[in-house]
């Protein structure tokens, strides 16, 4: 089988994206752009793959860490100048080079599959990726003889009125015999308007040397989306959004509002999840059957078992059990293990904890740092004080122990087996299995105070 | 008048949507799809529905209940088979049958009507629904002959190019002449590729009779849309969605973005309400005029009364008074009765309560199974302890009173008139009308204490 | 340099509204239409603006206050009979007259500039601000000659079917030599079948004065739009929504999803901030570089320093410092000073208090009318109880000082420098610096009590 080789050109300073983040580190639902394109094109099964960094290019390395090779262009000389920095690495390879540029998100794995096919079937030198535009107004112009095969690529400026009604254009990816690209490389020149070395002058140089160019048209002009300022990036989000849900319901999943709903590429949803409105999901989540999430929830990097139910809440790096009820409005911080049939309610939030089977935590609680039983009641307004300003502790709960409400843990410290807290008592020291544990103050009645106190706030005034 | 009946057919195992639940019971905008069709067709006035099920038969007739009869096709064998399932009930009836796929739950009432008086008043054997598609490749092209008369519906496959052009195309709903039908009926059989039995015979059937056949263009083909699969579940509920929020818009609501508001259809807004995004409205729900909605909030089967705002909050199965001021991040559960000018506040939780006119409950709170009554002030972190582990109590507080801050009330207790409670106080016994009620511990300060602990908690380091 | 006058048309009464709000007070992305107006037509620089009211006059003279003089058109007889009203303020004035609709609030500042820039140039007495309508169905034509001068304008109904044909319409805003106008006004009459005065008929006194009639094009149909009804109001803060966003992703700020995300006009956002979505912001909010806002967030007239993080929370009238996080489920009130790197954590209320810098309060706590130092830790469920029925007080926390958790804080009250409140305390007297603070109960275990308890719950049943 042919070696397939990827460049990916990401040397650019994306001017126009007026950031201080480096043009491809801008990411499209959650991940830098360049991290879809070499997720992407690493699917065909490369040798090598050989990114051109320029500006930033520490945090381009860092992100794409040993997946790929890296060659510094230090003056940014044009297309073709960012290739010959692979020669180097690459020119005395035999096989098939694709070129593609670090900023088009949106290229699948599937396009880039077909593209390396029809180029090594075809037998051709280089393949240009096209698409045919709507509005094909400022871009390159691909021009193919009678055979199909490809002619020439005109630029808007030096296209005949003819070659301006042409609507497939140049997309920028390529594939390329590697050894023909290197040597034609070194024929391009950059005398022109721009002072440029052009990666599309080597098509012109493999048609005067009679080699045989081709182009794959992609069916979905969408996908060859260059993102050059935030406007498209907003567009490319929007784009890969709409393709991950479609994905999602096609595979069972409901998604009752796809236009708002957003949700990473790399969760797995299982079939008959119902996701309402103004929901994201991200990190390498797990949604099981039957759950339901949303409206306006944030899940981060959790696994969420069969029927829980997650509403108005956000959780992050937890792993939450098979019919948990969670919300409105909790907050399950990382590394929380939520067993079967938890139910966590309003104003609540978990953290670093463990709940067993059954147990509540019904509202306005704090549960942090604590191992929880199975069938415990945590009462509303329970803390878990686990930090004393230096310091966290954990506080243990036992199985069937009731937590009166507004009740302080002050940890580290164990409430036993089927015991019973107070409410409103402060808790410093273990309360035996079975044992009821009381801390709080007498109540005392004065009669006619109140009415006192009220002539006193009225004379302040 | 001529009688009328429909048959709904929803015996489709419906693969696409990789669901468990039966197809015609996924829901749109909160609605089962067939319950949407039934309650549409029945407008036109009815002497008997049949709907037709088979797969998970049971669950279909719990959701629609005594409004239909039933009868079951055991073997999915084609439209033409279903259809003659409901052969038993209705075929010596005279008077005109709707045939009608539970999958369309966009068609109107409207529609509805206008295609059956259209029916009646043409003295058509049959008329079929069809409606203008932009792309109709794959439908059946509905022809007609020099008088607008149906000549044939015929199928993507069997067209001719001519045919092929034709944009008009058969929605699967029909009106036909009952008696008709059901002869006809009996003349359809199974000859053919897909051995099954298909509806759009008995058009064939009755054509070769040189009966009248016609066809009434539903003016918009979104209402048409079959549900087969996630995309057009999702399709469908972001049509019906726009279809209700511009109903209630004609009516003087003001919506902020209409595509990011979820109504349902049983909703009823007044005038001059204002609905902010992220706003879900649900059940048999009535929003009273000037009453401020959202953004983000989630309303099921709730009174929300005139000039009320409810902001980032869910409230279910409540009554909220004239000019209450609720949230961000408030929760009203079941059961609330909620006077007029109450005030609740963010992170405060209100269960099976009642609170009287003008009363406060601003912050951080829980009130369950209370009776509070005007003018209370109740201080940030008051808790009801309503539960004692087993059972539920009734707390009470009178006109007048003022809860402290963090005060833990221990149902069943009440509050009398005009009282106030000491903040920090657990009471477990009533209080007296006027008294000052305190339960807590005195203060202690030991000067120069805070340095060692800090010392003592840096040495275990 | 000519000067230049404009007539705001405010005194429609906007029936299709179905509002009791005076039409052109319907905000647009929060601001009044007529506001919108007035705010991008000013910006041509005019010597007066002369607004004609009707109903409702009183609350559009308190929107546009002394900007605008006014005019009472008493009875609604005509656009014509509108712009009459003026007469007295202006029509002894050498000059241009701008004359524009109150509901048509997306014509921009650039659109008004060019447009009577063009008219100045061209000498006209009169231009037409135009548009290409791709339905024109409804509008009135504008018919040009040959020198490309308008030459009449056409309703709908007394359209040719060529004049049908032509798609430029009509916008209903106008530059007119404002001496022309007013005498050309004296001449039109009510003779029509609705009994009107209409401004359109000046354009024919003028041609047939053979006055210079022309007309500027609109590039943008959408900014023309009229507000008649909700669904037009609906669109209007959609297309102005658009435009708002597409300016800040211009100028380097990423929005995620533009279609969810809702900026007013006034707010001011720096380079890499991201916006998430279902975000509002507004008032004269300013979001410094790098800051995160959302999702689900809701800022309202705040600063919001550099680096700073507001996830899922509302802020509103408040000052926010640099590196400071907030959220989820915080509410920040007005008048809150919060210095750089404070954590502001999940179910926490900060109102009119200071806090500063690195200071903490991480969960469920109400922080109102307080002096916060700097390094202070504020525990889970504090509470500062500054509101004793009658009158607020203040609560002083001085640096480094340490409060434990569901702590009451009784205003007036200071918490010295470096002390330590321990857990659960209720604090009614000042703390000195240093000190360790305690004020709560002793905890008595009752071993085998809690079995009794549970015994006595069931017995009861």
């Amino acid at each position: 089988m042919t070696k397939r080789y990827a460049i990916i050109l990401a040397a650019g300073q994306g001017t126009r994206m007026k950031s201080k983040l480096y043009k491809v580190l801008h990411p499209v639902l959650g991940k830098p752009m360049v991290q879809h394109v070499l997720e992407h094109v690493k699917a065909v099964g490369l040798e090598e793959i050989v990114t051109v960094v320029g500006y930033g290019s520490d945090k381009v390395k860092e992100q794409l860490g040993e997946t790929s090779e890296y060659v510094l262009q230090e003056e940014q000389l044009g297309t073709g100048h960012a290739v010959m920095q692979a020669e180097e690495l690459l020119q005395d390879k035999k096989g098939t080079t694709i070129v593609v540029c670090g900023d088009t998100p949106l290229i699948s794995e599937e396009t880039f599959h077909k593209l390396v096919e029809f180029h090594e079937k075809e037998g051709s030198k280089a393949t240009i990726l096209t698409a045919k535009a709507e509005k094909p107004y400022g871009y390159g112009r691909v021009i193919r003889n009678a055979n199909h095969e490809v002619e020439r690529i005109v630029e808007q400026k030096d296209a005949s009125p003819e070659e301006l009604l042409v609507d497939e254009i140049n997309t920028g990816t390529y594939c390329f015999d590697n050894e023909v690209l290197f040597e034609a490389l070194r024929s391009v020149t950059n005398e022109n308007a721009q002072g440029e070395y052009y990666l599309t002058d080597v098509i012109e140089i493999l048609k005067k040397k009679s080699e045989k160019v081709m182009a794959f048209l992609c069916p979905d002009f969408d996908e060859t989306l260059g993102v050059n300022d935030r406007l498209a990036l907003a567009q490319a989000e929007k784009l890969m959004k709409r393709r991950i849900n479609e994905m999602h319901m096609r595979n069972g999943v409901t998604i009752i509002d796809p236009d708002n709903t957003y949700i990473e590429t790399d969760v797995v949803i299982e079939s008959d999840v119902v996701i309402y409105p103004g929901t994201m999901i991200s990190g390498p989540s797990i949604i099981r059957e039957n759950a339901i999430i949303g409206p306006n929830s944030e899940i981060v990097n959790c696994e969420v078992g069969k029927d829980t139910v997650i509403k108005q809440s956000v959780a992050t790096d937890s792993k939450i059990g098979e019919r948990v009820k969670i919300g409105p409005f909790a907050h399950i911080r990382p590394d929380a293990v939520i067993a079967d049939e938890v139910k966590i309610g309003n104003f609540v939030e978990i953290k670093k904890s463990e709940l067993g089977v059954g147990s509540k935590v019904s509202h306005l609680s704090y549960i942090g740092d604590a191992q929880v039983g199975s069938n415990v009641n945590i009462g509303c307004g329970t803390i878990t004080v686990n930090y004393d300003g230096k310091n966290k502790h954990l506080t243990t709960i036992e199985d069937d122990a009731f937590i009166g409400c507004n009740s302080n843990l002050i940890a580290p410290v164990t409430i036993g087996k089927g015991s019973y807290v107070a409410a409103g008592s402060t808790i410093t020291k273990d309360v035996p299995a079975d044992a009821l544990s009381v801390a709080r103050a007498r109540q005392a009645n004065k009669e006619g105070y109140a009415t006192r106190i009220k002539n006193r706030l009225k004379d302040k005034n």
